[in-house]
């Protein structure tokens, strides 16, 4: 029977929702884990202040409850950079939990060296130093800049195209960032440009998330098929 | 075309090759990366002091250098907790390069709090105390503990069980341990009856590093499906 | 005009109001500040798990919002040593706004050395340590102990007692702590026998939260009293 | 019987101490604690060098030792940013002690983010990072400028304000400080100003020093009325 | 002509500086800079207190001024395991100066990994602990543990070398302490016996210290020498 | 009998070794440690890539074996900045073995405060900034900056002096460093002058290292002495 992995948009646009779903279309193989990407319909339409980021865990813990299949997913990944929820919801679920923006920091300090992070807006930055900071990583944070683009300049790919590009080369060159991560789970359709432009590795946070939960399965699966095998 | 991870054990013993292989057994899958675990016949049986680790460093290089296309693999996981010659093969290889030490050490921190590490030997805990030091983690550190079984008695699967169980034990209640670490690559065939046993998540390092760079291969693979797409 | 200082109990239990502002007592004088001490019906009978932390945020900004005079007061501290709400709040409002474990935490460092944390239930702890990490006091911190009373037990106040002498002088011990702070706002009561009977500084969160908002609030006072003297 | 807490002035120079004295108005309610703001006539005009910080212990443990009722004081604040003494007069006195730059440091990582110190002269700057450190707090340190201006200069307001106001502003903008902490005590008639310039919380040392000071007087006052309504 | 080094004794026990001196014989040799050590008579009979350090620094400061040839020393080392006055001296001489505290602590470091110290009270403890934390090194820091022997105890012998080895012994088993710092000027002639019984680098603050000074003087005088054959 | 410090270059440069033993004059005196400096032939003409320093291990052991004599040396210095070989070795010999890189940041620390790194070249800057990490120094670090010439620039005295003081100049006005190391084992003739020309204490890594293991050796002699007293 096969494994799923609730990837949860905690915000209620579809259209990002299917961003992360097109990201994730490698990750999806013959007889591998489902990857589930559903749109939280309760939250708002983005996820932009800490009142969001707070709210997101009701919404979160009352999506798993109305549902009771939802409980029994083999894992899951909170699909927003600020990872809300991701403490409460692993003190009532036992299924391993990631979020997005503590996968692509963990992600980038396994890459190597200094990392730097490309925000969308600048208010953003205070909130990444905190997440940076309680994991233990301030060191090896090389900068963390904006492209400061409203969302609607933002689907304006040419525009946020040319500041994506400005703001990375200036992490890299500037701020030493050997390493950069995209700040937000709406940019993945640039990540491969932007790695091929910077000549650095660029990570985008839903697949950071998803790879670790795939992993998580994998390894589950590996046991299993070893039981049955030494059975 | 398919890619390739080459997961390189750099001690000469083919045993411990076919354990990492058999662990990651679930992350092949069909129209996947191909994973490669290759043994170093020029290392030593075991890479057990800094001089092992440090000497690793130029097998490794020469054994990229002696068939070309190796160097052309999509990404890379060197087979021992130590890491042994990982910043010197991100300087000369442009794949990713993943280590099985800081890999583990990270995914634990992805997972949520404060992780043990059960090493083989005490004389490893130093080491493991300066590689966490160097990624910023010391906070996240529990605790450390070695089962100090020879490797003899570590192929004496009932002694190594109740060793793991009563070091995983102590690192859980007395050390606050939510997540265990294996220490070294050869203990796979243990991490799922230790996950159950215990009731806190346990990371396998070569599924820890090669759930890394799988999601690393996958995420440059979902790009060019895209461009097809967009073409 | 007389300022208001808002403490604002995020749960539902009046007698824990109650005891809020029994400990502020002292706190109130003639011409002073305002203490006004709420209680947020909508909230869970108590704070215990991360979900009512990240749920609190709501029901903050919704009493805040219910009656516009509540926005116009001078300070605000949030009644739960978790710090519910807290960074959500002051992305909203402009007064100053104080959470009970932080001010505990920052006092505590303002005391002298290292300090110890009595907290009610073990589950706490590592949320503590968290805090404590994205602050950087975790240096300072000399342990964090567990009473491990129910509710029930805590309202027994010999036995709460006796806990609470055998946890502090652990810490004051055994862990070299300086002070030591009562993790919770339930525990008032207890704070100045317990000084007496440990013979290092005890501080309770309510007061230290409290005392920042009004040295806040005077500060300001202050200001405008020499701009009359000037004028 | 009124409390007292001893705001102690270790320069020799009476006019800061009215300073402080002015400073504190607001903080001295009727059945509140006495402020008792006193110079050390001993001291040198101004406490510049780490020798005058450090000759301040003598000098004001001299001054505890000339008149018992001294010793018997509530709390005493150490009327200098470079806080002098402190843990000298820690370990002979009982009461608790407060120095003005640890205070203003803690109270600044109690309002919330990172924050910026504008320092009298670019040497105090060394002096203050090393407290931050000593602290813990250097990750939250947004930025250490100074206006550098003779003790005359700073005596011409216009001149002393807009340094203030330069300096204030590019703490914020350029640093990113979310808070200000004024690095002298003999700046705070210019706290309220330059918090309405700026639009950032402005802490002034011997408000924060001294608030301190009495919520822990306020605590242990709050404690007895307990006791007598207990009683 | 030959360079001086001070090494001096701030207390004013002519007995410890002949210790000092006695630990030094070797690191004076024909043609080497003059080891000059000397007592503060001025100082107390032994640095016990944070007051008692404090007071050292003016001291320290009028014995240079005394007789001004001291001030044109080439290296000082202030012979007290709690570097008192040492930021004052370098706000004032231009002379490198060292401290036996500091110069233990980062040798140690050099040595490799974890060190302990052994504190003759108790009481010492929290002071190193701040001077450790304030160098960046809380992470190296094995165990910091007390003989906690009276100055008379200490003077017999046999009950000193049993506390030292006891402790000694815990420092290294318990503890994990690879490298051993007698935290005290006072009991360099235990260094070698201890290093001997314990199997690890012991190190004596008088010798860490001056080696450093010596490593300073020697720098400069090679500079000079090679100036001479270039020239 | 006299003792030997071993300092070991391990490139095969003979210069560079030449420079090293220059530097190390005035450490040699009549009846001191004889201070032999050695050429690893086997070794690259330059230390330049990780491939280089993790090679540099086997070479260092191999020489060591070859002439038993030579582990019975007194200490060794490792004569690279990278500090090859350190731990290996360590885990080898009983001797004390220094590393140039860790002994030049420690003896900075211990000269004060904040410390600038001067490096050859930028790819050197990342290497030294993990070495910095690791042993807990970042905040202490000023800056770390490339003079950016080629080796054969670097024989071009004018050229390179020329370079050394624009860096200098930066670290210390810009980064505000109180002390300069400098970065690389060849440029010991440029200390005196760099110190002169900057006005602060300028670090030559092979009289760090050789002073630390002068330091170690005359610590146990002076045993020896004091024993041989007493008997």
């Amino acid at each position: 029977m096969t494994e799923r992995i609730l990837i949860i948009n905690p915000n209620s646009t579809q259209e990002i929702t299917d961003h992360m779903s097109a990201a994730l279309e490698a990750f999806r193989f013959p007889g591998g884990p489902q990857l589930v990407c559903e749109t939280l319909r309760s939250g708002p339409p983005g996820i932009e202040t800490q009142a969001h980021v707070d709210a997101a865990t009701a919404n979160l813990i009352e999506w798993f409850e109305q549902v009771p299949e939802r409980k029994r997913a083999d894992a899951a990944v909170i699909g927003c950079f600020s990872d809300p929820g991701i403490v409460a919801l692993r003190e009532r679920l036992t299924m391993p939990i990631f979020g997005m923006g503590a996968s692509s920091y963990l992600t980038a300090a396994a890459l190597g060296d200094r990392f730097g992070v490309i925000s969308v807006v600048s208010a953003a930055v205070r909130r990444h130093k905190r997440a940076i900071r309680a994991l233990g990583l301030t060191d090896q944070l090389a900068g963390d800049l904006a492209i400061d683009l409203s969302v609607v300049e933002l689907s304006n790919e040419d525009a946020a195209w040319k500041r994506l590009v400005a703001v990375g080369q200036k992490l890299r060159d500037d701020c030493g960032a050997a390493v950069v991560i995209l700040g937000c789970a709406g940019m993945a359709r640039y990540r491969s440009r932007l790695e091929q432009n910077l000549g650095v590795a660029v990570i985008e946070p839903t697949q950071a998330a998803t790879g670790m939960a795939l992993t998580a399965v994998l390894a589950r699966r590996g046991a299993a098929a070893a039981n049955r095998r030494a059975g």
